[in-house]
């Protein structure tokens, strides 16, 4: 087979030439302008049919808008990324807007790198999920492009946020597993050591809600928090740390920070012999397909991504439709799903 | 507080001005065109360290590169495609090119819809995993932009081919269940109509090759496919028909053509008060995170995400750097993960 001549792409040279009009004829036409007949409008659109032309994107983009919305997502391996992103296309379906995601997965380094990406590539929104920057990042991100940030908390007038109550969400956790007779309910959080992070970030939210709900149930004495990360991998070692904890030291229960902490720590559980949740309970955060998923029936803390995305997908709308309103903090009330890998302490 | 003043994009007229230079001598830098003295591309560089300056990208994209890689993934909640990516980016990482990804998750027009985006946004080369286009479209969609086309079979002079052997692949996992004394092994499909996709989508071919070794290890009788989809939902609706078949015609063993539809499957099956493996045999593909999660423990089939995705980089690079040169097909030899969820057949 020969292969198919290389095609160029169709410019508005070819179009003119096409329909044997001028390149100006052709431009008007384009940008709906005055003074282009009836007569040359069906001409040039003909001609733009059968060439299969379309106008760069790159050069609509120095005019304006490009109808493109970038999406940081911090780590696609995480399930619940996923039901904020079904929320944000939900939204958008019906406008012209386009999706692209950019996988910020290597750190701060990595987002920054991608969040760069996506202003440089003429974004006309951005909904950064999590992320990582400085507050002045934040800032100038959102001073460059309309933004809106996910899960993370703290307000800034330049951008609009969405997030769950992630205190009330770690409360809702420590409350059931107490009232399950737990008093040694351990936490595995995701590392944290910048102070504004400490204050923003949906983690260290988690992690100081575990401290307050178990100092309210009278259990101060019994908080213990193994800081890994939020991965896997980070909840297999955190669980495999609070195993090792000797005779009445070891946590009868594990509040895992995400559901896919929890994973990891349902598998160190597994391998150590012991089962869930006759010797330990173990429950999650995000309420994920994983965490619903018959066999597995994890314990979660709902807090509805696809409603966060898709109040972060209309405040981007309005945003782009008016840069300068005030800035919005929707924040969502998360609800408890109790399912088997919770159970009365054992005595 | 008050809203910080709304930035203007920092332009090359403004590093002119802060530089002192005319804004010709600053293009002149930008492009490392001939005629800029050294004294001259200091002054300029830091001008454009001082404020900030990017060049836009979609100005770029007009003169050529905007190092972008646009990955069409059909489905971002499937655990396979993270390995691929994961494959892509580790090979990118040392380059310039950053990875946009598009989610094209609604079927044929979705996917179309996002193709389209990605084209129009100038990217430089294209990774489309398992399309769902005809031929003629991905010929076209490579003409335009250098492509390779991941898990998808047939070859083209226009694009480049990185699949795995899904017949292999299949004929690995009936070899494997029939070694065990299984006789009555199902398969779950990815519902397929359309007679070039029946030919080259890697879903089709895992059934044809099903199909294959059945017959190769007399099975032609037992063979029994229900056709539902790639999904968790297609996984549990398949599963939930084969439970339905009466006496001897119930199979001993389920082969689900992904990891994602073996998920749906355990989760019928468990609902039905059955054991794995006790019961019924279970195998998927793909050999995900999901797959190896001890609780789980599913046999798989290994078909090499990481690889996958490192070989369809390398391509890429290579057919940037030469449209024209001979187009090439890799095909990766899967291996088979036996795990947990299969065992002897019962009596």
């Amino acid at each position: 087979m020969e292969p198919p001549a290389p095609r160029r792409r169709v410019t508005i040279v070819d179009v003119a030439r096409h329909a044997q009009v001028s390149t100006t004829a052709v431009s008007k036409v384009l940008r709906n302008a005055y003074g282009a007949s009836p007569e040359m409008q069906a001409k040039v659109r003909r001609a733009i049919d059968e060439l299969g032309y379309r106008p760069h994107a790159g050069a609509r983009g120095l005019r304006g808008k490009t109808y493109t919305i970038g999406v940081m997502l911090p780590d696609i391996r995480n399930p619940f990324f996923p039901d904020v992103l079904d929320g944000i296309t939900h939204t958008l379906q019906d406008t012209e807007y386009q999706v692209l995601l950019g996988p910020g997965d290597c750190g701060e380094k990595g987002e920054a790198r991608v969040t760069e990406a996506l202003i440089d590539r003429g974004m006309d929104g951005l909904i950064l999920v999590a992320p990582l920057a400085s507050r002045k990042r934040l800032d100038e991100v959102a001073s460059a492009v309309p933004t809106v940030i996910v899960g993370r908390h703290g307000s800034s007038p330049a951008y609009d946020t969405v997030a769950d109550d992630d205190v009330e969400g770690a409360a809702l956790v420590v409350g059931h597993l107490a009232a399950l007779g737990h008093r040694r309910i351990a936490h595995i959080e995701h590392l944290e050591t910048d102070p504004t992070r400490l204050a923003e970030m949906p983690n260290a939210r988690r992690a100081d809600g575990y401290r307050q709900a178990m100092r309210a149930h009278g259990l101060e004495e019994c908080i213990d928090v193994v800081s890994t990360s939020y991965t896997q991998e980070g909840g297999y070692r955190g669980a495999k740390e609070l195993l090792e904890r000797q005779g009445t030291h070891r946590p009868t229960a594990v509040f895992a920070g995400a559901d896919v902490v929890a994973m990891g720590a349902l598998e160190a559980i597994t391998e150590a012999g012991l089962s869930v949740p006759d010797d330990i309970s173990v429950a999650g955060y995000d309420n994920t397909t994983f965490a619903a998923f018959g066999p597995v029936s994890l314990t979660s803390v709902d807090q509805a991504g696809h409603e966060i995305g898709r109040n972060a997908a209309r405040l981007l709308l309005e945003r782009i439709a008016d840069r300068h309103r005030p800035s919005v903090q929707v924040r969502l009330s998360p609800t408890l799903v109790p399912r088997r890998t919770t159970a009365r302490a054992p005595e």
